[in-house]
C-alpha cells in the first residue's frame, strides 16, 4: 500500500519534471546545480594555480588553449574546436625598477610596470625631471617649455564618489591608454601613470596604452605607479620641484604569433543556424594569475553549457561557448570570431560575455532594442529570489562587441563591481581572491538568462 | 564682470542649497561625502587593528567603550554617555588541542575550538569513540544505547543552494546552539559540531551555546570543528566507527562583570522625546579582530551621525547612536537598553542596526506594519543609483529586537550576504577582509534611510 502510493508519487513527479517544468523551476535547478555540484571553481582553481597568468603569445596562453578544448572535449557537446588567429605578442622582460632621487644619493625605491604595449626604457634606465599633470588640458597648457626633455606624471586619480566602479575607470584610464602618445608632443621623455585603482595600496596596475601612428623611433616608455607610490611622488614634488625619477624597464613587442578562439557548440534543436553565444577571455595580464580578469569569465561561461548538458536542456539555437584570445592587448580573437562568422553568414542573435570579476552578479547590461528590454523586464520576477535586479542599457562586452548588428542582443554580466578594480591587472589578480559562491552565483545567473531568451527567442 | 556673474552665481547655488535640497541631493551628498571623505574605514582600522578582539568582560572590551566614548565626544553631539550593564564572562583559557586516532598511537590533529558557554574538558582532555549526527531526530533514534560515553559529531552542513547564506545558517546553528544540551540527555560526554561555514576551510568558528537549566554538573564541553577536519573526520568514522577523538578546552564561565552600552545623541528640533536609533555591537569574539561582526556595524552607525552633523542634517527626532555591548553571548546591552527606555518612557520609533558584515549593501528587512513598508517602497527609485535594491519584512537585529513595539519600526542593515560565513565567528574576521568602499557604501546606505524617516516620519 505504502509502496504502491510512493510509485505513484514517484510517476507524478517524473512526469512533472519532464514535461511541464516551470521557468521557476528550471532557473531554481541552475542556481541549486551551480552552487552545490558545480564545476566552476575547480576548473578556475587549475586555469589560476595550474597555468597561472596567460599573455597573448604566451606559453602558457598556448596551455590555456589546450586545456580549454580537453575541458570542452569532456562535456559532450556537439562539436568543439580551435579557431586560429594571430595576436600580438608582447613581453614584460626583467622585472621593472625605480626611485625618486631628492638629493644625489638619496633615493626611495618605488612600485612599478610597464604598460603593455610600451617600448623599454634605455638599457641604463632613464632619469628626469618630473612634471605632475591631470588631464591632457593641462599637458597642453604646461606645453614644450615645461615637458620637454621630462617625465609626465599622470596623476588623476579614479573618482571615489561613482558607484558603479567601471565609470569611475572610464573617467580616469584615457591617462594610461594615450598618456605617451599626448605627452610626446611636448618632448616628454617618459610618462608614469597613476594606477588605475580606487584604493591606497602598493600595487601597480599595468594594462593596455597605444602610441597610435606614432613612429617607432618616437615612441617613449610608459608605467604604471601605485596609488601609494603615486600619493608619494606628489607630496615629494610639492615639496621640491627638482627631484628625479629614475626607471628602467626592458619590454619589448614581437612579431605576431599564431594562437586561438577555443570554441563549442551544443546544436540547436529547432533553430540550428541561429547562434547563441557566451563567453570570456582565455587571455590575461601576466602580473597574477587572471582568476578575476578573466578566468571567472572563462569558467562561467564553460559552467552554462556544462549546466545545460547535466540538466539535459536542449537548446532550440546553436549555443556556443567562445574562450576568446587576446582580449587585453589587440582584442583580435573577438574580432577574427565575428569575422569570420559574418563570412560564413552564421546567424549571431545573441551573446553574452562575464569580463568584470567574478564577484557577486546583480544583473545585466544590455545592447538591445526598446522592444527587448522591455521583455526582459517581464522576467525580473523570476530573478528576484537570487537577488538579481539589474538590467539596463549599457556596454556588454569587449569580445562580443564586433559581432552587433541592428536586430541582436549582447549582453554583460555586471557583477558587484565594488572590490574589481582592487586586483585588476595586479600581482593580486589571484585565485584566493575569489568566492567560490560568488563565481557559482555568477555562472548559475547567465545560465538562467541564456535560458530565457533560448526559450522565448529574442525579438 | 566675471566676478560678478560668479558671485551671483555662487549666491544662486548656495540659496539652492541651503533651502531648497531635494531629496535626491541630500542622499548624493551622503554618499559622496561616505566615499570621498568617510570616517568609518579610519575608525575601524582603530578598532580593529589596535584594540582587536573584544570579548563581553575582557579588557579589549573595556578599551572599545573607552574609545568609543572617545570618538562620539569628538563628533560635536548634543550628549555622550555610557549606560552601565552587567555582562557575562567567558574565558577561552589556554588554545584547545584535538586529534583524531585511528588505530593507537596513531594520530591526526584537527582544528577546533571552544564554543562559547561551554565547560572546560578535563584538565588531561577527553578521549572518546564518535558518533556522527546530523538532527535531533537522529539522536533520538540512535538512543541511549548507541551515543552513552561516546562523543556526538553533529556534521549537518549548511545547506549551500540557499541564496540568502543567513538561512543557511539558521537551518545549522541549533547544532551549536543546542547539541550539548540535546546530546546529554542520552549520555554523550562531549560534542563537537561541524563549523558554521559553507566553504571547505581549516578555521574552526565559534559561536554562543547554551545548556539551558542543565545542573552544572552535568554539563559536557561542546567544540566547533574545521569543516575541512568535519569532512575527515566523517571519512574516517565510515572506514572505521572504532577511531577515537581527543580533545581538550579550558575555558570557563566567570561572574558577571560591569560593563557599558556607549550612547551618543543628537538631541531632535521637532520631536525631541521621539528616538531614533542607530546601532550594532560593540564586543566580538575573541579568535579575530571582530572587523565584519560587528565593528562595522559600530562605524557605519558612528558614521551616521558624523554624517548628519558634516552635512549640516538637523534630525527633527532624537537621533541616538548605540554601540551596544554583549551581543554575542548574552544580549546584556541591548535588553538593559530598552529596558531603560521603557522605565523612561522614551518613545523609540525608529531602530536600525548594522550586524550583518561590512560587505556591499543591499537593502534592508524591516519589522513593521504594512502601510510603513509601502512608503518604503516609494523611496525604491531614491536608492536605485547606489544599487540598494532590497526592502523586504524580515528579521531586523538582535541588539535593536528587544525595543519592538506595536507601531515601532526595527530595520536591519541587508549587505550581500555571499562571503559572511567565510569569515563569522573565526581567527580570520580581520580588518584585511574589509573593503573600504563595501563598508562606506553600508554606512551611506543607513544614513540615507534615517534621513528619509526622520524627515517623513514613521507612520
Amino acid at each position: 500500500m505504502m509502496l504502491r502510493t510512493l510509485t505513484i508519487l514517484c510517476c507524478l513527479s517524473l512526469s512533472i519534471s519532464s514535461y511541464s517544468q516551470t521557468d521557476e523551476e528550471v532557473i531554481k535547478k541552475i542556481y541549486s546545480t551551480s552552487l552545490s555540484n558545480g564545476q566552476s571553481y575547480d576548473w578556475l582553481n587549475y586555469l589560476s594555480n595550474q597555468i597561472g597568468g596567460r599573455l597573448s603569445g604566451s606559453l602558457n596562453a598556448e596551455k590555456a588553449v589546450a586545456w580549454g578544448k580537453e575541458q570542452l572535449d569532456s562535456l559532450g557537446l556537439t562539436k568543439v574546436w580551435l579557431q586560429p588567429v594571430m595576436v600580438t605578442k608582447w613581453v614584460r622582460g626583467a622585472k621593472e625598477y625605480a626611485y625618486i632621487q631628492s638629493v644625489p644619493g638619496k633615493t626611495t625605491t618605488v612600485n612599478i610596470c610597464a604598460l603593455g604595449g610600451s617600448v623599454a626604457t634605455p638599457a641604463l634606465g632613464i632619469k628626469a625631471n618630473v612634471v605632475e599633470v591631470h588631464d591632457f588640458e593641462e599637458l597642453a597648457t604646461l606645453g614644450e617649455q615645461n615637458i620637454a626633455g621630462k617625465i609626465v606624471f599622470f596623476n588623476r586619480p579614479m573618482q571615489a564618489d561613482l558607484i558603479n566602479t567601471f565609470e569611475a575607470y572610464s573617467g580616469a584610464n584615457n591617462q594610461r591608454t594615450q598618456g605617451a602618445a599626448q605627452a610626446v608632443k611636448y618632448g616628454a621623455v617618459a610618462v608614469i601613470v597613476r594606477s588605475m585603482n580606487l584604493r591606497l595600496d602598493d600595487y601597480p596596475h599595468t594594462g593596455n596604452m597605444h602610441y597610435g601612428d606614432l613612429p617607432e623611433n618616437q615612441r617613449i616608455p610608459a608605467a604604471a605607479i601605485s596609488t601609494n607610490d603615486a600619493e608619494l611622488l606628489s607630496t615629494m614634488l610639492e615639496l621640491d620641484k627638482n627631484i628625479q625619477f629614475y626607471f628602467k624597464q626592458s619590454c619589448k613587442q614581437l612579431k605576431d604569433v599564431q594562437s586561438y578562439n577555443v570554441i563549442g557548440e551544443i546544436t540547436g534543436s529547432e533553430f540550428p543556424n541561429d547562434y547563441m553565444v557566451v563567453g570570456g577571455h582565455l587571455d590575461s595580464w601576466d602580473l597574477g594569475d587572471g582568476s578575476h580578469d578573466d578566468g571567472a569569465g572563462i569558467v562561467q561561461s564553460m559552467e552554462v553549457l556544462r549546466l545545460f548538458k547535466k540538466l539535459g536542456i536542449k537548446p532550440k539555437h546553436s549555443l556556443r561557448v567562445v574562450l576568446f584570445m587576446n582580449a587585453e592587448n589587440g582584442l583580435r580573437g573577438g574580432i577574427k570570431y565575428a569575422g569570420e562568422a559574418k563570412q560564413k553568414g552564421e546567424n549571431h542573435v545573441f551573446a553574452l560575455e562575464s569580463d568584470s570579476g567574478g564577484f557577486t552578479p546583480r544583473g545585466f547590461s544590455f545592447e538591445c532594442n526598446d522592444a527587448v528590454l522591455n521583455k526582459v523586464q517581464d522576467w525580473k520576477s523570476l530573478f528576484k529570489p537570487y537577488l538579481i535586479h539589474y538590467f539596463e542599457k549599457g556596454h556588454s562586452g569587449s569580445d562580443i562587441g564586433p559581432l552587433k548588428t541592428d536586430t541582436n542582443v549582447l549582453v554583460g554580466l555586471e557583477p558587484d563591481s565594488q572590490r574589481y578594480f582592487d586586483y585588476h591587472h595586479t600581482k593580486i589578480d589571484t585565485f584566493d581572491a575569489i568566492d567560490k559562491r560568488e563565481l557559482e552565483l555568477g555562472a548559475a545567473t547567465m545560465a538562467s538568462l541564456v535560458y530565457l531568451f533560448d526559450k522565448y527567442g529574442v525579438k
